[in-house]
């Protein structure tokens, strides 16, 4: 379509397309298109779909667009834009585009819930949540709660429930309209649905990710300290949040700092920065390795056959850690496991591993007694060191991220590449003292 | 609780306090209960909560309460189901239960869809899937379709969206019912929310996900081959789906076979066995690097220096492929990258790996010269081996999980354990390599 000339008739047939699409498409497709072609594609859009899909599109492509619309064009995206996305967008335009639109194109009402959500830091419920909902008292009749609803210029997808809250407006619960429209003449109370969970505006928005994936949750209420309504994540925003934050444990667990949105738009520089971190503290504990490997290298020149079996070793090692770890940390976040389980992790990572850590020993014993030429007392040393190694690596990669969650640190960071290093050295210690005593070195 | 005796009194208050909790906490509760108080607490549930509560508990669980219950009951209770929670209850009880569920208390019009629900393999959108949602034809008014509200016995909860079918029965959208009310006069069409996705009820439930985040979708739509609808997938049932498939991705990266619901619940040999597959493979696979430092063995004889640094490079090769692969493996679920960017990822990790290993081989280059009391060449051996190293496994790391996405292997398997011992073999042979032409041995 890009190279394509415009004229009155393909632009109409342009524009029949393009409104029948998706916003996430057309985003999508502004994201490639020439710079010509986006100026007309914004202007063939229609005035809601411009909006819903200027809030898919990357912060510089967010900013080429409010350079291309008029002013008049501008103010009817702002418009358009519920709070939440506008303060999505506001910050990730810069400085000075933020202030023309904060003077000249948000009026003073909303402005000022702007600023209040703008306070809120990155990654909280108030950072995520949207303050555009209905709320009716429970006093109010169903007709009252129906009125309500006619009258109410909110889009209909945020009013699927309509909150209900006291005289103080503190909330109660919520009625379905379905039940409004079957249930005229009872009282608002008697249709009321309980809530099972609310939030704060300053929780993590991983406490909304939890509660909703334990209680099955759709929408999520966000309470203030007095139990008043002030805002609802919506479900496909805590569908959203599940997503990052699982993507998140992904970034930690492989020592990355900070996943991008996109990994082909994201600078290489950027993408190197975020991940040399971890691998320079690795390399660095990994030195350990290297002063053990030193202290004992008239052991190992004694006994050259040894030094064929430490990658096996230290990957063995390094692969049972990881399980247990990556298991207790997945457990730990769908709310199964929490500190005080420490007892229970220690006794069943060691019969675990003891199970595991059997076969591969006899795997092992066998494959090292007929297709190496080595005494059967390496072949002891390696077994003994086998075992220990998977025992002692489940038990730490159990035991780590428990530990940081009683510290305060994400267990998904603990369950990093911080394993391997410490799973690592201790191989490596097991098998040259065993060696020592089983070959009388 | 479990200890008190009960008489009439605390009976009536225990019941008040019961039926205002969350069927996840009573089920929970329920789990750890005795025998007996589980018999009280299930009589005291109103039926709608004792049937919520009972899709919460564990298999063997719901067997128990099933023998506990009257004929009456057990009839109340599959009434109170949905058919989607029938068929999850009927996968999990032994033959003899469902045989008797199925002939004395499932009427026969539930029955027919009950087994065709039963036909979906698992993990499919027809497994997941609910068939109590409700439409009306795009012919029809608002006030039949408000009509159809009043009348229908469905839980309000699924009611928040009204599905819209053309006269044969066809999906072509979604109404709310705030529209319905705010629309009296309109055309259902003129009120009808397009559909931004559907999907089969053969498809794997990953495709839900996807969707889901890619189109920030709540309720996705299920149709059959001639584009009718069939079903649901709710958005609660969404965010179950996404966090499951991400716990699966997890255990796959770290070579878990399947992860099982609870980790303290399920029997160590289980735990054991799941885990071992992988373990004994990458075991078997190490021993390549077995052979190749057997091979290499009078090299390392005359420079024994060089042993040291072996689980250095290893380590960080692996974690540098870890990275990159899981960097690949997310962008990937999120829709974000494909096996087409094959060239774009290959780029992009040489540009990201020379970065990141020049930062390394500094550091590390340093460190030797000052720390370690080794020749140049040994310094330049490891520098250069660690270079090649960083930048080789962030390529392999990048594109193995495109090349399983490419053979329709799930790509979280080949990010998993595979690339250590990939990354590891390569590592060796660079190393022995450079040393045998820097050392000229």
């Amino acid at each position: 379509m890009a190279e394509r000339n415009y004229n009155v008739d393909n632009l109409k047939q342009l524009q029949k397309e393009i409104n029948k699409m998706n916003p996430v498409d057309i985003a999508d497709k502004l994201e490639v298109l020439p710079e010509k072609s986006v100026a007309i594609w914004i202007k063939l859009l229609n005035k809601d779909l411009l909006a819903d899909t200027f809030t898919e599109l990357r912060p510089d492509n967010k900013d080429r667009v409010l350079k291309i619309l008029s002013e008049e064009s501008i103010k009817d995206l702002v418009k358009e834009l519920d709070e939440d996305e506008l303060v999505d967008t506001l910050q990730e335009l810069p400085a000075n585009m933020v202030k023309k639109l904060m003077t000249s194109h948000i009026d003073r009402d909303r402005r000022e819930i702007v600023n209040e959500l703008l306070g809120y830091p990155e990654e909280s419920v108030g950072s995520i949540m949207t303050v555009n909902f209905l709320s009716v008292k429970s006093s109010e009749t169903p007709a009252a709660a129906m009125k309500k609803v006619m009258e109410s210029d909110l889009d209909a997808e945020k009013l699927e429930q309509i909150w209900v809250t006291n005289d103080s407006l503190v909330l109660t619960g919520f009625v379905f309209i379905a039940d409004l429209i079957r249930n005229k003449k009872a009282t608002i109370e008697s249709i009321t649905q309980q809530i099972t969970a609310a939030v704060s505006p300053t929780d993590d928005q991983e406490v909304v990710a939890k509660l909703s994936i334990k209680y099955d949750l759709g929408e999520v209420p966000v309470i203030d300290s007095e139990g008043r309504l002030i805002g609802i994540v919506p479900a496909e925003d805590v569908i959203d949040v599940v997503h990052e934050e699982l993507q998140e444990d992904f970034a930690n667990i492989t020592g990355i700092s900070d996943q991008g949105e996109s990994y082909i738009d994201e600078s290489s520089f950027t993408i190197a920065k975020n991940r040399t971190t971890w691998l320079v503290i690795c390399l660095i504990t990994a030195t350990m390795t290297g002063f053990i490997i030193q202290r004992y290298e008239s052991l190992l020149a004694q006994a050259v056959a040894l030094t064929a079996y430490i990658p096996m070793l230290m990957d063995s090692g390094g692969n049972a850690g990881s399980q247990s770890s990556t298991t207790i940390m997945t457990q730990m976040f769908s709310g199964n496991l929490s500190a005080k389980d420490f007892f229970k992790v220690i006794f069943k990572e060691i019969r675990v591993g003891t199970l595991v850590s059997l076969v591969l020993v006899a795997i092992n014993f066998l494959r090292i007694l007929i297709v190496d030429n080595v005494n059967i007392a390496v072949n002891l040393t390696v077994s003994l060191t086998l075992f220990l190694t998977i025992v002692i690596s489940n038990i730490i990669g159990g035991l780590l991220p428990l530990l940081a969650d009683k510290l305060h640190i994400d267990p998904t960071v603990m369950a990093g590449p911080l394993i391997t290093t410490i799973v690592d050295t201790g191989v490596l210690l097991i098998y040259f003292e065993v060696a020592s005593v089983l070959l009388g070195i």
